[in-house]
């Protein structure tokens, strides 16, 4: 390929709405082009790239048994509706209707799809386990799209679903796909991602694991203990307090607190630390909007994933009107009354001395013992965990907090699907079953940005030879001059000739040019022919990470070439 | 791959839904399964069949200097607004809203996509000619999806689109994709496809081929000139028809003609032939449901394409009410008056003596004489081309007609989106100018049907090596004999390494349910073990055609089978 016929245009400056450099570097190298919020088109270069990553992922699924199936962008309602999901998932489900009214989604997932493909195949013990998987466009209608391929609304997926007899059965294929995902983040040139715990969500089932590169620009939260081996998505990670109750409890005292309302200010007012305050934190239900009133330890912020968990519903924080029946600002446990539904973290467990809201105008209590002044409550784990935090696993005080990208993820569902969709198989015995499903997902443009993310300097990505969109770039340099054109055409047919991927620049631009095109490219070996190059008869050979600058003689270039690729 | 472990259901008897064979043989085959109307999901045989296809149209694509891209699935309206298509397109597109109530649609052609992606681009005249093509899933809400993936609602298609400064490049360009399409449909098997003039419907432009496959059970009707190298679509063909004027033209006479109402009836009544009779047929624009009354000769029928061309509107067959002022049966083109649009077909030019409708409720005239009895009248070509009808080109009566399932289209589009939605460039002498368009399409999944369409027997697909799933089948009859088994498996072994794809059978079935197996899956080359063959110290290799079947000595089956495929 010629770059000067490589459709697209490439630019310097960096676009103002890119906040993240693998998006600002993809759109000034002309990888894409952005249609619609969250939606993009790809130039050959990312199409490269996506197809090697894909044909990656394709292989290392072969090795696991897996089959590749293709499953429909456009599902019918019907399958949603089986699963429950139709109804439970929100408005990243795109619903429409087609010409004769029958109700379609666009899939974003496709668990169903999956069980309706094999539920007659599926019918007897002795075909499991099996796995199918596709690469396929999907559609999500996120909110906010951001950060170019992270996070966008239309997007190339690898997605794989497992069947299985036993739990056991089930466990150990997971871990084959864990360790096919490790290969997978090796082979693309991202092998520093790191595995943690995660939450569900939406896709039901209990053990799931999310593939997370760190960066600082990502969207996750990732736990991480400095002296064990326990990582965990922020969602998921448990949150343990260890509170001391004061020998004395003091008494329920009510105090006029005016035009104070947050905590902080309450605390400064009573000259109590935020550790001896009871917080309420407010948020009202998606399905009936009733109110959900938390409360926390002062200096804990609520896990809404949790939350979401435990209630089985979603939740907004909440709009508080004057016949909500709370006292905004002043909302505390004691004589709280109304219709909400009442919940406590487990940061209050064992403690005394709180100053809390008082349910009236102005006013907070101090001296709050909530098992002497409320009674038996019920706590659960609501809050994040926090930096320096009290590890799940060892205990001991050594969490740290780091940002991550998340570019892979595996669950096991169990029969969440299976049995809604009614999916059975006759066991050994003669017996019906329902078959246990595991899932595994990767995304293939997020996957494309990661790498760049980890691997680029300021002038452009650093493409790992395994996915690079060609494997070597040309530059003639004064292309102008015979002998440099002569060599490099001659260079280029002779790569070429030897199945190596090549890119040749032989516009005739100045170096300037033709260099920063190369950082935007981000070809692992770049090979310089010049005019001073061809007087001291060699080539410079550069690779893309710097770690390569040398002089080759022109006979051997493309030998030395060949063997660095290798 | 073990057969065993291949998932989907294979069976013997053929659907009752199906009623052309690629249809019946690929659901039989467990190629595919219906997941909703016109809408399939896809197991792993026909999932490699269109990897094989998509790499051979990407590797001839690349050839005439392609450049591979993606655009999205799901597209902003507004580009289609630009374009103006988001209005004049039917019901096949589909129109929805996302959370934020902003409109958009499912990509079911890429026009406007494309020049979105390269408008900036080709902004110099230096940069032409280019061509961009994608290989993806598109969504056409078909009203009558049919015979299996022949006509679907979601399909997997490659779309190409080239851009040029004159028209002469574009023609060039034309060709060149032009033989890369005989080249593709030559190297996936069917290289009997025929190129036909087509019309360009919804796509604008002017000239257009569609590439056919002639088969019985075509949805296209296809003319062909014995004599020369004309061929056409139905919808395409000019029609030319040669009357003679009778020397003398009789008086206009009515004639009571009761409870007579098709021109078969009028004219066996009249005792004249229909080629003397003018047969009235009646539309009603698809805009404003206002009335079109064509005139035609009565042995004629109407090219609805031609007459939609010529409105410049969709139409749909007319429902003639009491208020419409036409008398349904007794439409003539004498003393016709009303708010009609009145058209004549060239069929009627130089005619007399022809019988037709009075407009009044059972009566006739006869000796009707256009241009002495109406006056000056417009003659357009609205006639369907007749078996034995003269051909437009050599002119002699010679067309016969065929059908065929359309594989492939070429258009030239001209600067109809380019204009619409101002995309320019810079000509070498400063001037603004719109860039000239063709585009390329393929579907995948259609292809893959047609080749199974045009190589099949009774029992399954006889795929080409080129696409098919596999290259080898290995049969181990009788497996649970240990010297067959032993054997199957190492033949299995060696030809994997030596990169054969090859799917092998060592269930413990009968030779029957083996074989017919087989036949479904359609490999080019069958191995078969066996304890008689065994006892022989040999195998027999057989061709799915039939065209090979012999036996091989052991020790050269290997060799003898990779020779078979080269």
């Amino acid at each position: 390929m010629k770059l000067k016929n490589l459709i697209g245009d490439r630019f310097k400056e960096k676009p103002s709405d890119c906040v993240i450099d693998s998006h600002a570097l993809m759109l000034r190298g002309a990888y894409m082009k952005n249609v619609a919020n969250g939606i993009y088109s790809s130039y050959l270069p990312l199409r490269r790239i996506a197809r090697k990553i894909e044909q990656i992922i394709r292989e290392e699924m072969d090795l696991i048994d897996g089959q590749e199936v293709l499953f429909p962008v456009v599902l019918p309602a019907f399958l949603w509706q089986e699963s429950g999901r139709y109804e439970t998932v929100g408005n990243e489900l795109v619903r429409f209707h087609d010409r004769n009214k029958s109700p379609l989604v666009l899939g974003m997932t496709h668990e169903e799809a999956a069980v309706s493909l094999v539920r007659e195949y599926g019918q007897t013990y002795s075909k499991y386990p099996f796995m199918i998987y596709q690469i396929q466009t999907k559609f999500r209608d996120e909110a906010r799209p951001r950060g170019g391929l992270i996070r966008v609304r239309e997007f190339t997926m690898k997605d794989a679903y497992s069947f299985h007899t036993s739990q056991e059965d089930l466990e150990e294929y997971y871990m084959r796909c864990f360790r096919a995902y490790e290969n997978i983040f090796s082979r693309v040139g991202i092998p520093e991602v790191i595995s943690v715990a995660s939450d569900s969500g939406m896709m039901g089932g209990n053990i799931s694991h999310e593939f997370m590169l760190l960066a600082d620009v990502g969207e996750d939260s990732i736990v991480i203990c400095r002296e064990c081996d326990y990582r965990a998505n922020m969602e998921a990670a448990e949150s343990i307090v260890l509170n001391k109750k004061d020998d004395v409890s003091e008494q329920l005292t009510l105090v006029h607190t005016p035009n104070i309302h947050t905590i902080e200010d309450v605390c400064i007012f009573l000259k109590s630390s935020e550790e001896k305050s009871c917080k309420a934190v407010v948020y009202q239900k998606n399905t009936d909007d009733s109110y959900v009133v938390l409360f926390i330890r002062g200096d804990l912020d609520v896990n809404e994933t949790k939350l979401t968990n435990h209630l089985g519903c979603d939740i907004h924080p909440a709009v508080i009107t004057k016949e909500s029946g709370l006292n905004a600002g002043y909302i505390g446990p004691y004589n709280l009354s109304g219709n909400f539904t009442i919940l406590f973290d487990k940061s209050l467990e064992h403690t005394n001395n709180l100053s809390c809201g008082a349910n009236i105008e102005e006013y907070h209590y101090t001296g709050l013992d909530i098992s002497r002044d409320i009674g038996d409550v019920v706590y659960n784990d609501f809050a994040k965990i926090t930096e320096g935090g009290i590890c799940p696993k060892c205990g001991k005080s050594s969490i740290s907090i780091s940002r991550g990208i998340e570019v892979g993820n595996i669950f096991q569902l169990g029969t969440k699907y299976t049995k809604a969709m009614n999916m059975q198989y006759i066991d050994n015995n003669g017996v019906s079953n329902y078959p246990i499903m595991g899932c595994y997902g990767i995304g293939v443009g997020r996957l494309a940005a990661s790498v760049c993310e980890a691997n680029h300097d300021e002038y452009g990505p650093i493409w790992p030879m395994s996915i690079a969109p060609w494997q070597v770039h040309i530059c003639a340099v004064r292309s102008d001059n015979q002998e440099v054109k002569d060599y490099a055409d001659k260079l280029y047919s002779e790569l070429q000739e030897k199945g190596v991927e090549v890119i040749y620049d032989d516009r005739n631009v100045s170096a300037g040019v033709m260099f920063s095109d190369a950082d935007l490219l981000g070809i692992p070996i770049r090979v310089i022919v010049s005019p001073r190059n061809m007087k001291d008869e060699c080539c410079e050979i550069v690779s893309r990470d710097k770690s390569i600058h040398h002089k080759e003689a022109l006979e051997t270039v493309c030998s030395k070439v060949i063997e660095l690729i290798k």
